[in-house]
């Protein structure tokens, strides 16, 4: 008898069925993901190391001890001698890994004032005579004041002080002063000294950390760099993040995960374009509410409680090396404020990068993701609430699901005479993301396949249903054609996690559009946010009821907006402002807690009918 | 033949002739000091322990292997087990040493306004519910600002959000708050948990550390402790400081030391008086400017290169823990701003605690120590000058001098038949202090067996010399007087140096009241500051020449004034304010680079004629 088990391969999002006993390397090579291995399995040549998340695995053999060593404490092994024993999770890592999440770091950025909160100023002062007794930090202070104002440099940083008298003695007391607005003098360099000056953009989801490192002289930006969040190891979305972190030590642990993860990025966009960390002075960081309180080290707690108030909610500026962020010592993080406990900084910056805060016209921004925020302006006011929309979305809790990465059928056309589908990359498919699920669940539809309370007419198309351990399943690629030897396919299950998340999110705009009192012919515009928005088809988004049923050219994808907008308000002093002023005007609505949500919700699990589209 | 070697035995100062090759147990058993010892020197108690700061001494034997194992490492020996190979210097742990030298903690304090930057404020805040979502830190401000004055508060404190959730959550949203006018909230606690709330005031002198351990809700000092600076086994004066700093790890090493010192006073005045280090929230810190710039981490380099000036003058705030101060996370230190090079904090705190500053009629203040420090009021204005006097009046350089501990001569009177003194803890004397020092020129003087020009006039009292190998010695108290076995005499080079240091001090007086335009009858008082200052006879300060020739009951002794002045600093915002104010008010005046200083300097070497005096 073979015991069956669950092997989850993270970047990748990818679940596939596994034989227990079997090896990691032989169960992901089935899964079509391809691990370098020169050896052929005999643990010699160490190239198919993988990490172990989470689960039951063999003990390390002789080899993996003498290859990895200390590693091994790290989760590190070998996928050919380890062999599987339960579910598990593994991660494979970015340097091995041939299909890449196809992660949106890109956003649309509005134009902004280009005013960074940092600058550099030339300083050139007399040197002390005995006439002129002045300590070395006052003479900087005085020919500061005479070309800026610096009201703000009257809070001495120590480090500048320590390094000012060998600066200026050996440049002819004539110096470059990296100054920022708020913080005053940064760091002091002898004027011949070539020092850029830098920025980081951060953006910290739940899922994935992006990262933007930028040229503060220019605004320029040099590079993106994301990965996935560390953190996913002790939970998928933010409500077991919120469960792990019960204790103070063990937010320190999410805490320390996602600085390791935020290390491992800018040290990676720093040998790319060859910046020296110590030339990044200013981090402005987004994320949701949950992600902000773990970053910070503040329990996320009282985020998992009804009322859901969060422990800080303005924004915040820390020194970055206190949270251990290997840049310029002096360099200051500021973290954009939030909203409310599940509508995060990222919103704000959402609402910065789309202006979707200054139109005269109803319209509104939804950044799909786990937790699905959406921000509604009626012309005059701005409302937000968030809905707790799951993970199907990102190809989590879907029998073949998988992000969008190489591999992942990413959209599907269903006609009489077939299926016809696109992969990402142009390989031989081996999941499915979320915008194939929903072309897949649109294309059902129309087709008659499922009907609006989400049951399967197997009648209607027996030759493309097989029957699994749970019930019928249609199958969207057979096994021979994809790259894992067995179909493709969804599952009713699969449906039904569809409904759930699609009826939280169409609930929370229906119910948000009601509190604004904003009716659905008004609605000028939506704005699409974050990875899932860029490569949805909104056709088959408004088809199965996602999206309200407006003229499809109202729907814009804005990309990775969360990151656009942080990158705005780090480069724009302006813009940081606005970040403040908008974080008190939008009027955040609650709805969980209302009896109303409940009903709403139910009648919003059935989809829409054909003829009330389009 | 018998080698001989030179013992400074520390913290008394005192230095003694000792033969290469016995061990430090014997070596100091001759001196007069008794260090415990059971065993009879067979290195089996353990109660010898010495610590050995210089110098070359022997390899550590078996039993003091066993013994002391690990703190070896930190010098720590059995002086039984030690002997003495070259000239030596060694620190009496202070749980060993029965004398302990008389440090003068208490100094002259002012009455001020008892209004400290740290005070406690009662806070109950509504819980949060469906119609009150804001954060618990907003809830918090919003509640503060109802009953104080909170612009400050705006700048947030991790560590204080970190706590706030439990913290309101486990004392029915009623709490303590930590409050501090400059940096806002410092801490949180229950309402029913009982927290102290306590100040440092901090002298750092370059032979002494002080601490004063204050109750910040009375404004009560509840302990003074005090200890050798242990970077004295770095440099006995600031110059040797300057030079030993001379690149950034030295200067860490020196920053390290003092640091060390001054965590072993705060762990014994919490010990003493049962206050937990948590409870420490503000340290208010003077010192000479070499000793403000090493505790900071600031290189002293400048201060020991024409013209002198500081890298920092004005007082800066910073964490104390950034220094690794073992108080309160967030506790702040403040040190008060200094005039220049070698006028420091601790000038400006004399000059707050004598209140010198508000006298309508001339009058000066002068702390005596290795660096002088001369502040003079001409009736409006205020003028500063350092001398570099030497350690002599602290019993260095002076052949039989230490510092005032059990065992020293502090007052001496020589008539015809004889000579009568008097000795610190009424015990047979081992050396002699400074204002024994003091007052044995006088004596010498006044009896004739001293020329004004400082030589010696054997023939007036043949009986009382005695040729030693650097000529001629004058007998203070004879062998068998003495706890050491042998004479304590004056030497013909302690004389010099006696010249040396009184002259540097005189010339900077009348050069400083030339500045000003100050007479002598013109003025009314003469404060003497520091451990010295207070057990010198004013007569006979005054017959050597060291202070001007005023009416005596002009010259008072104000105890530590450096040490009282930083404690009126901690709970009073106006006297802080006021030093910032007197900082930039005192104009300091650099004597050494003019020519006259050098003709004043040789003028002033000599003694004044008696007939001038009185």
């Amino acid at each position: 008898m073979i015991l069956l088990a669950r092997l989850t391969i993270h970047p990748l999002g990818l679940r596939i069925e596994v034989h227990k006993g079997e090896t990691i390397l032989e169960a992901i090579g089935r899964s079509g993901v391809k691990l370098p291995s020169i050896c052929g399995g005999k643990g010699l040549c160490g190239k198919c190391v993988i990490r172990v998340l989470k689960g039951d695995v063999s003990s390390p053999s002789r080899q993996e001890l003498k290859l990895l060593g200390e590693k091994i404490r790290m989760g590190f092994r070998l996928a050919c001698q380890t062999k599987i024993l339960g579910d598990v999770e593994v991660e494979i890592p970015r340097e091995s890994l041939k299909r890449v999440p196809r992660i949106v770091v890109e956003g649309l950025e509005a134009a902004v004032t280009f005013n960074p909160m940092v600058r550099e100023v030339y300083v050139h002062v007399d040197k002390p005579g005995l006439t002129d007794l002045r300590a070395d930090y006052r003479r900087l202070l005085d020919a500061l004041k005479a070309s800026i104002d610096v009201e703000a440099a009257s809070r001495p940083n120590l480090r500048v002080i320590r390094k000012l008298p060998a600066v200026f003695r050996t440049s002819g007391w004539s110096i470059r002063v990296v100054y920022h607005t708020k913080l005053g003098i940064l760091d002091v360099n002898p004027i011949d000294k070539e020092v850029g000056l830098y920025g980081l953009a951060v953006d910290i989801g739940t899922t994935k950390l992006a990262i933007y490192l930028v040229d503060l002289r220019t605004g320029k930006t040099e590079t993106a760099k994301s990965m996935l969040n560390p953190q996913v190891r002790y939970g998928e979305d933010v409500i077991s993040r919120i469960s792990y972190a019960s204790n103070p030590e063990r937010t320190t642990v999410l805490q320390r995960a996602v600085i390791e993860g935020l290390n491992n990025l800018i040290e990676e966009a720093c040998e790319y374009t060859e910046v020296d960390p110590q030339e990044i002075y200013e981090i402005v960081a987004v994320g949701n509410t949950v992600m902000h309180h773990i970053l910070l080290g503040i329990t996320p707690k009282t985020l998992g409680l009804a009322p859901f108030a969060p422990v800080v909610q303005d924004s915040i500026d820390l020194p970055a090396s206190e949270l251990g962020l290997r840049v310029n010592e002096s360099a200051n993080l500021h973290f954009l404020p939030v909203v409310a406990g599940f509508v995060g900084a990222d919103a704000i910056a959402d609402v910065i990068a789309t202006r979707v805060y200054e139109s005269k016209k109803p319209s509104m921004v939804i950044d799909v993701g786990t937790n699905t925020e959406i921000i509604l302006n009626d012309g005059e006011n701005l409302y937000a609430c968030s809905c707790a929309s799951g993970p199907a979305f990102e190809g989590a809790r879907i029998r073949h699901g998988m992000r969008a990465a190489e591999g992942a059928i990413e959209s599907i056309r269903i006609d009489s005479d077939g299926i016809s589908y696109k992969v990402v990359g142009d390989v031989k498919p081996i999941g499915i993301c979320g915008s194939g699920v929903v072309d897949a669940v649109s294309e059902l539809l129309r087709v008659g396949v499922l009907s609006l309370d989400g049951r399967f007419r197997v009648s209607k198309m027996p030759s493309r249903f097989v029957k699994g351990s749970l019930g019928y399943e249609f199958v969207l690629a057979k096994p021979e054609e994809t790259g894992v030897g067995e179909a493709i396919t969804i599952t009713q299950r699969d449906i039904r996690e569809i409904q759930l998340a699609k009826s939280a999110i169409a609930t929370g705009i229906s119910l948000l559009m009601k509190e604004a009192g904003v009716e659905l012919e008004e609605l000028s515009a939506i704005y699409l946010a974050g990875s899932f928005g860029s490569y949805i088809n909104p056709r088959s988004a408004v088809r199965i009821g996602l999206l309200p049923n407006v003229s499809l050219d109202k729907i814009k994808s804005v990309g990775n907006s969360a990151g656009a907008g942080a990158k705005m308000c780090l480069i724009s002093q302006e813009e940081r402002a606005r970040a403040r002023i908008l974080a008190q005007r939008i009027r955040f609505v609650e709805f969980y807690l209302k009896p109303e949500f409940k009903k709403v919700f139910l009648e919003n699990l059935n989809f829409p009918k054909a003829e009330e589209l389009f």
